[in-house]
């Protein structure tokens, strides 16, 4: 298959917000009052996470079908843990980024446990942000 | 300093649509219909470029203040590729995550170009998105 190109653009609002489009839609990205910013949208570490969500809906319906599995619903909760020193400018032997993260999927379904665990192992490797996240991603950063 | 744990709550409303929740804030993710989806939300790969651009937008304004660069405007194009063979259940020797990610800064600043060159080096060690990308992060999941 052709290769597809995703793009985001981002505005700086203030120093912790900004609007970022990504074709027709707007997102606000923002921290919280306590982080010194103006509370107007979720964290971009936020942001990562619900990235990961919302892949893991995608493809857990996407596996269910093709497993036969019936989905009524799911729920899919994450969480991940960091240092935040570095991103403070402190130094630390600590990683700045999230050092785990865990996903709990809620799936309301009549499907046995053998075939939910089947279903459970195709995520990880069909879910591309989970992919990203999993193994190195290679990042160009340049001036313009 | 101590950890920090972040969460989001996805719940999905069809097999490509999820209502993300991270603390008072809500997210649509969705496909659009060129892809099966209902085009509610941008996709998951959309959320984590953007996730990356709003890292570096607080990443870039604490290290321009550490720096005394005086940042007049910020803008932050990402963009990345990705094979989407595996995703969509083909078999593929490639990835199903981006391939690689690309980031263009457009600093509106009078600052040399010294200082924006090592303003442009700190911000990948110190942001927590970038810093999940480059490297390995384990991911746990799970069945509730």
């Amino acid at each position: 298959m052709p290769k597809m190109t995703f793009k985001a653009n981002a505005k700086s609002e203030n120093p912790m917000k900004s609007v970022v489009e990504t074709g027709h839609f707007k997102m606000i990205i923002d921290e919280p009052e306590s982080m010194g910013g103006t509370d107007d949208g979720a964290a971009p570490v936020e942001y990562l996470l619900a990235a990961l969500a919302g892949c893991l809906n995608i493809v857990g319906h996407a596996v269910a079908q093709e497993l036969g599995i019936k989905l009524n619903g799911l729920e899919i909760n994450v969480e991940g843990d960091l240092n935040p020193a570095k991103f403070m400018g402190q130094s630390s032997e600590e990683r700045t980024g999230y050092q785990e993260v865990r996903v709990t999927l809620k799936p309301d379904t009549d499907a046995d446990q053998a075939t939910l665990d089947q279903w459970l192992a195709s995520l990880e490797a069909r879910c591309p942000v989970s992919d990203n996240l999993i193994h190195e991603t290679p990042l160009k950063l340049s001036l313009s």
